[in-house]
């Protein structure tokens, strides 16, 4: 699990994997797009979802299970309801545009919505919904996946656990920021216990035949359950609605997972909101209100031993602000697979270490 | 707990609610939808958002808790987002100029988003997010209330429980209909163990000092918990957050409750979302695929003894079949209680009595 690391300069590790990505095929804006988000995720200190599942990416996109040469099209518009075929591409290409497309309506009407079908996987949703704070207005952002939390009772998986995200703009120090699946706990967890050999709350997973466990192995082999039962499901069937049955896409048991079928897309859908709320409220106001909710939380007395409430976000932008600075952890092994892919194809630049970090957390100097 | 009823008639129910609010001295068409959503309630057994809180409504009502006089205006405008000062009216009343304007926006825009500032308690929140249903829209409706949940670890409550409601077109027997709220449990709950003797799970709820407990008296002084954690906490601030920040309302600590301040205005807020999806995708092209999603979490094979899943919103759509056959179950201190409102105000239509249920479930011919 403490597998040795390296620091990274963030900004080198951004500069390499576009380069890598555009000497796969992609076009260099949509591999700068690309990277750009994959980093993001390392800097929130989401490292399942950076730097690590670049060969993986990278794999896709030279046997075009990832479409590297997608044409995103326009296929249905009402004036500020845009519906996207992205051919295939990349998620976090076929996000950004959707996510673009709602600021723009939301410009012009006030809110604008856009769904895309034909997609695959795009990472973290927050990666979306911030992209609507960085113009002032609050961002929606969800995705749909291939079926893998079990309802209570059932005997296989019903719904996938469906990423969501809202970000709303605070005019302090970091946005709030929500990203969450409808999931309990990520199947991250699950290895996690695996492979240090702890077991695990009941109500996290069920084994293959939906029966309580506590036992990690077991719900690995079996499913995830829904936060508040009926409740997470019922969230769950919505995101998937929102994004692959309204859109035309695929939904339900209908979709493919990258990890069980890494070499086909996995023609997942999304779907996502802006909304200009300039109209409504002026930043100022707005900053003073979302400042006020802050300091009421702070304020609010805790247990001995448990920390003061937190806005979600704000451990993700902590860690933003740190890793700028240290770096960005990579391991040893995946430094190893991205120079042999650098050798293969070509890649000019390449990672540039900081400093690093000592035991007591300070730089070295 | 298992207090005597009587079945009435829906249509009567629903006639007699609207002629009182108009005798307390609210406008008729207001009183009217005030009714209809009273009674709605009821027929998809929600009890607890129906008939038994009348005399409360009425009391506000009477007493200008509630502003029967309202004059509901739009303060702020961008073409597809409206935001509205509901004037102390019924949040009934408030929430369905909210969603008829947001329906109306999304006519010309694709989707319309209403907000609302200084309203009232608004019932069940799939009221409205079906009434874009009945439009061949998605719908998503949503409210603030006081802090009523601890985030886990805090020793007191944060934020509300603050119901959320997303509703779908499916052109079959009944709409997807998801309406909950952000605890694991509603409040009455609580009161129900209490009343039979019964301890609860732990997870529930906690006690006043936020520490966990299985006694439900315990966590009635105490405060109800999130779904998931974080997770839920994190869903209720954003709809906090629509419902009462951006819209320029009250949020957090500063909203009051309808059952510990009965006489003032809670002044809460509501968010509200209309989809028109047919510039996506058709009514037969959606038809079919709610179909084969219902299809297939009907097929989903279950434990021993655990009921097929069903959709959100089938029990409430099979329980409005039965109920406006049968009538609603009225309580008897209810009825005595709504006779005298009669007598003393004048109203004219009364209660019309079904011909009851046999104990075994079929009508009294």
């Amino acid at each position: 699990m403490s597998e040795a690391v390296r620091y990274i300069d963030s900004e080198s590790l951004r500069v390499f994997v576009g380069e890598l990505f555009a000497a796969g095929g992609m076009r260099l804006q949509e591999a700068e797009w690309y990277a750009e988000t994959i980093v993001q995720a390392n800097l929130w200190g989401i490292d399942s979802h950076g730097i690590i599942r670049v060969p993986a990416y990278f794999d896709r996109i030279r046997i075009d299970a990832i479409n590297r040469r997608a044409e995103i099209r326009t296929i249905r518009k009402a004036p500020a309801m845009t519906l996207l075929d992205a051919d295939g591409a990349a998620g976090a290409v076929a996000g950004r545009v959707a996510m673009e497309q709602a600021i723009e309506d939301a410009r012009i009407h006030g809110v604008g919505v856009s769904g895309v079908t034909n997609s695959n996987h795009f990472g973290a949703a927050a990666l979306y919904s911030q992209l609507a704070v960085k113009q002032g207005m609050v961002g929606i952002a969800m995705t749909n996946v291939r079926p893998l939390i079990a309802a209570p009772g059932a005997k296989c998986a019903v719904v996938g656990n469906n990423p969501f995200s809202i970000a709303v703009p605070t005019y302090c120090e970091f946005p709030f920021s929500l990203d969450m699946s409808m999931s309990v706990v990520a199947g991250g967890k699950l290895h996690l216990a695996a492979a240090k050999g702890e077991k695990i709350p009941f109500g996290w997973g069920v084994d293959k035949d939906g029966g309580p466990t506590d036992d990690p192995r077991k719900a690995l082999e079996g499913f995830l359950l829904p936060i508040g039962g009926y409740k997470g499901l019922g969230l769950a069937y919505a995101v998937d609605i929102l994004s692959g049955v309204i859109t035309g896409g695929l939904f339900a048991d209908q979709m493919r997972s990258m990890y069980h079928d890494p070499d086909i897309p996995s023609l997942t859908g999304h779907f996502m909101v802006a909304m200009d709320i300039s109209a409504w409220i002026s930043p100022e106001e707005m900053g003073k209100r979302m400042e006020y909710y802050h300091h009421f939380i702070q304020g609010i007395p805790m247990a001995n031993g448990v920390s003061p409430l937190i806005f979600p976000g704000e451990l993700e932008a902590l860690q933003e602000k740190k890793r700028r600075k240290e770096g960005i952890p990579v391991p040893i092994s995946t430094m190893k697979t991205l120079k042999q892919l650098r050798e293969d194809y070509g890649v000019q630049s390449w990672l540039r270490e900081t400093r690093g970090v000592k035991k007591d957390g300070s730089l070295v100097s």
